[in-house]
């Protein structure tokens, strides 16, 4: 295994948050599961748009949320993800590399405009999804590329590439390259309404190696395995997964491996504002500890650390700058 | 004078903010002066976009957020400014819209991009701003709407209006609409190096009576009478002014006419987060109450309701709704 460029290449649908709050009715008029993240096509994007208030644009997608997090914790991170090439694309990309995140995927031209998801919120803090892959549709193979997959430690997939058709190839060439160089390559799950989509295929990546290390939290887990009981479900991944962290809200995380059972705490929050981006978050923080070799409760307590700035405001990316914070608790990256 | 079915139309520049964060030295480097707002031309605006880390992006421009205060303070609010037909100017127009703000300037095709202000914040909380005008520069006599004025009971107009060359012309003909309707016009001095820049038109505009309101900062109206005595240019101001409204940040604000004086202390505020559209703000408060025919110094106070929220949050749009804020208070809009 030949050095490192990378801690971390985050690959994943690079998508544009367009937040906007709503009261209870206006999910129940348009038929909304609160909570879920549904995909819809432009016509419906652009309907629903025409229909909501005021709105914050902030760039978003689960896997460009961690690598912003690998970023400010001081750890070297990429990200391949696919935006077209209009206005939000060029933000997109702006802000990647504006955080020091390598991110050289050519944007789509002529294309499907760069993907976008109307994040409605109740007044409850709850968040309801309505995802627009637009650029997103196009990312393929030939995305991926070999030299950068070869030169991270740990290459780092979203379960919600499974939407896109093009996207698994991508993921699985990935994969292929990465282990075939000794890496590690591991996937969150997304979400349990992801999980229902793609829960056979999801296993298989487990099962077959094609993926060592899985990240979800408690519902996802339980969706996975279709069980309501969460040991059951730890008991499973375990024979599945090479490494499993298991995220569990207020009560920390498990990171477990088929011989090693780590519980860590959760880091202290000082007040909950915002959940969005939490689980990614805590992986930026564990995959930056795993790629530079700490212990496995050490990798849980960095991802504690960057999950629980992000409760603190409202947004899914670091305000703060996360080294430092990760300094306050002992941690040099 | 008939029935208006406006309280109040801002006209002004309609600019997206984009927020960053920088190190002092960042602004020694580029020799910038703290605090400012300098004009840069599309070139500038995009090498100095190619600096900055990830950022934020809001719609701003001073008129534009008088314009969303009076809105969620359950006014009635128009607004004229020009956007270029991209995705910034879609994105500026659907929150307006969003906000219940009646704007139907039509944007600018084939022509310069929808102007934006790159504006850097340092460790101290202070603002340099450096805005491109782009197809604020277009804004002409012909956007301006002749029933729009006529409809709405006060005109209000931004100092940096003057800017953009043809926006002048814009600004003087609804001036003369609205007179002509028997409706108020109102203008804001916008920054002291905008009074710098347009001092003696901004003196003819009072004296020849094309504007009979005037809201200014102390530094403002300093600037404009080029005294460093507060009396001094309170005295001036009143000749010159039919009603002149002056803000003194924590030090509440003075409304005072030929005959008259009050002065209404601050509204208390919990903690000071971000003072950028405090006077937008405290202008949108004065302005609805003064289009409702409240007495001034009630005015004044909705004002310091408005500001208040301003400053307790980033960004420099509300983000409760004022409505309620003022309810609490006794104020019903």
């Amino acid at each position: 295994m030949t050095d490192t460029r990378f801690d971390v290449l985050c690959i994943g649908n690079a998508i544009f948050d367009v937040l906007a709050s709503v009261e209870e009715d206006f999910l129940v008029a348009e038929g909304l599961t609160k909570g879920s993240m549904r995909l819809v096509d432009a016509e419906e994007s652009l309907r629903l748009y025409g229909r909501i208030g005021a709105a914050v644009r902030i760039p978003g997608g689960c896997a460009g949320n961690t690598a912003s997090g690998v970023g400010s914790l001081g750890g070297r991170a990429a990200f391949v993800g696919k935006v077209a090439a209009d206005e939000l694309g060029d933000a997109y990309g702006h802000d990647m590399r504006g955080a020091g995140i390598h991110f050289a995927t050519p944007a789509l031209k002529n294309g499907a405009p760069t993907a976008r998801s109307i994040i409605l919120i109740t007044p409850d803090g709850e968040r309801t999804m309505n995802t627009y892959l637009g650029a997103c549709q196009e990312l393929g193979p030939s995305d991926v590329d070999s030299a950068t997959v070869e030169a991270a430690a740990i290459t780092y997939l979203e379960g919600y590439l499974w939407d896109p058709p093009a996207a698994k190839e991508a993921f699985r060439r990935a994969s292929d390259v990465a282990h075939a160089a000794g890496r590690r390559v591991a996937i969150t799950l997304s979400d349990s309404f992801c999980v229902d989509r793609w829960r056979p295929e999801f296993l298989s990546l487990l099962r077959t190696g094609t993926v060592d290390t899985l990240f979800a939290n408690e519902h996802e887990l339980k969706a996975l395995y279709e069980t309501a009981d969460l040991d059951t479900a730890m008991a499973a991944v375990r024979e599945d997964a090479g490494l499993a962290i298991v995220t569990l809200g207020a009560a920390g995380s498990m990171a477990v491996t088929r011989d090693e059972t780590h519980h860590v705490r959760a880091h202290p929050v000082d007040k909950v504002v915002d959940l969005t981006g939490a689980g990614d978050l805590f992986a930026s923080g564990f995959l930056t500890g795993l790629a530079r070799g700490l212990p496995l409760p050490d990798c849980a307590r960095l991802g504690g650390i960057a999950a629980a700035e992000c409760i603190g405001h409202v947004g899914p990316r670091p305000q703060a700058k996360l080294a430092d914070l990760a300094r306050q608790d002992g941690f040099e990256i």
